[in-house]
């Protein structure tokens, strides 16, 4: 429900920001997603790159992001669990909260796994 | 001399925090130690993940850390500005001046490379 | 809706505040309106500013009532994305869950503009 | 009802971290609470130490934890109300959202306490 | 002196950056200035809202930066000082010490002006 | 010296800025005094959570200027260390660097109370 909401909404956002926002908007938003992509370093580190970014910075919507690239990349629990103490340490306990939110979002995506449901964005 | 000034500064205080820090102090900083060791995530990754958290929290002593660590473990200049353009993207451009630091750090270390010098904490 | 509820659980609580508040709070709530008055800046672009700021430090209630102070002093769809790539570029990405709450505040206020209804604190 | 739903997803969400969280997970949880424990500074004024901290990172679950935390251990309305100025000058006008919440929690404490509910975590 | 530092720092650290960043470092890096173009809104209030925004963030160096800025599109003391009023409210009392810093660089553009220096980036 | 270079630089550009800023920058500038003063919670205490809060915030001079207090005000090292410990938690890692300077600034502070210097702003 987490992911469900968090797709559905940011779907129609980013389509009214798409038809309203100018050149440079667009720019930063074809930005975002080239800076993730296989090059020197592979498309599946940098998404977790950007999930501790996102945990350090305590941005909900951008964990939710994150965790859902990861998991389709195919980031085990283990390695989310290691992930999640980097942020812990560098960002401090104000981190636990959003550890909370991207554990939830993890049982999320595992129940999805199981059911067989594919997510797209 | 900006990582020569560091790790004589951190070395420093270091050594204070560990005589008179409690054992509070010291547990941090051993959890700070222990996250970034190899696991279900290896080391080198960590360490990557450990300086994007860090340039996107602009820390600068961390920065200069995490290049270090980073530096040891054989991080190439195409993986450190792929790196660099993630914490530029999600933290923006605040993060530049931050950017230009690491990017100093990252000449003064390859000519430490170039001179056959060893780095030590 | 996301203003509604905003303004009234604001108005709510502001009330609670005044009434158990210390003179200390008071005067840091007087401040916080008079930095924003006609001076050797005008009041509308100082609200832009006010705008910009709540949004690279991703304060979504400053958002909203900075979108709602700039909407009621004619601020232009043009102006408002214009101002949304300045936050973009200065905070990064984390500023785009950010700027989705925005356009949809602004979505309503312009809502509320054609049906007539007026705004008030 | 934004105490109760607060302890309610936390201990469902520490349960499962406690469960699927490795070994420095649970030790950063252990130094998370060790920290406020009585010493050199008493117990209580840590936790409002603890509170002014998270004001000004804005994190309203951090508050809503020590809010509980400092109201179990008797700190008063006058108190809270200096301690929220503090917070207040120290991180700016983005706090006062928090404020509010701050005090919305403050009110349900307060009921709960002349209802003679008690509140465990 | 700040400012003459700041900008030979820059522009070295910035030519080795558009030698050895990628291409998406160099899009970014042009994303920054275009934002601030005329257009909707003009240059000079875009350059104001750049400074408040980099003032709220604690920046230093993007203070440096706007401030050089806004100085040569004619941003006037009694203009300059409101805005800070702007930036000091809404950020809080941490925002105090990179007002001192601005005050000094404007020091500085004032007696450059005086001396008829030209500032080139 | 990092002390004494502090307080002249903090002394020189607070007198410019009262000389040049207008009145709602004084406003705030008393503000900032007043709500560390006596009152339900003593200046001691407010002026250890001043500390904490910028700490976390990781604002140098902060931490320089509230050190320079809580030492005036008696506070001892075992309390500063768990002070810091508080701090370490609640902000992780990125805060080490900032422990650092505290730790340099309490020695030099422990220096100048030994050869009887006395500290005034």
């Amino acid at each position: 429900m987490l992911i469900d909401d968090f797709i559905r909404y940011r779907g129609k956002l980013n389509e009214i920001i798409d038809k309203h926002g100018n050149m440079q908007t667009k720019r930063f938003m074809n930005l975002d997603s080239e800076v993730y992509k296989d090059g020197a370093i592979d498309s599946r580190t940098k998404e977790m790159m950007g999930l501790v970014a996102s945990m350090v910075l305590r941005c909900n919507d951008c964990i939710n992001y994150h965790m859902i690239r990861c998991f389709q990349m195919g980031v085990k629990d283990e390695e989310f669990f290691e992930l999640f103490n980097v942020a812990l340490v560098v960002g401090g306990s104000i981190v636990i909260p959003h550890m909370r939110k991207a554990v939830d979002v993890l049982q999320e995506l595992r129940e999805k796994e199981r059911n067989g449901e594919t997510i797209s964005f």
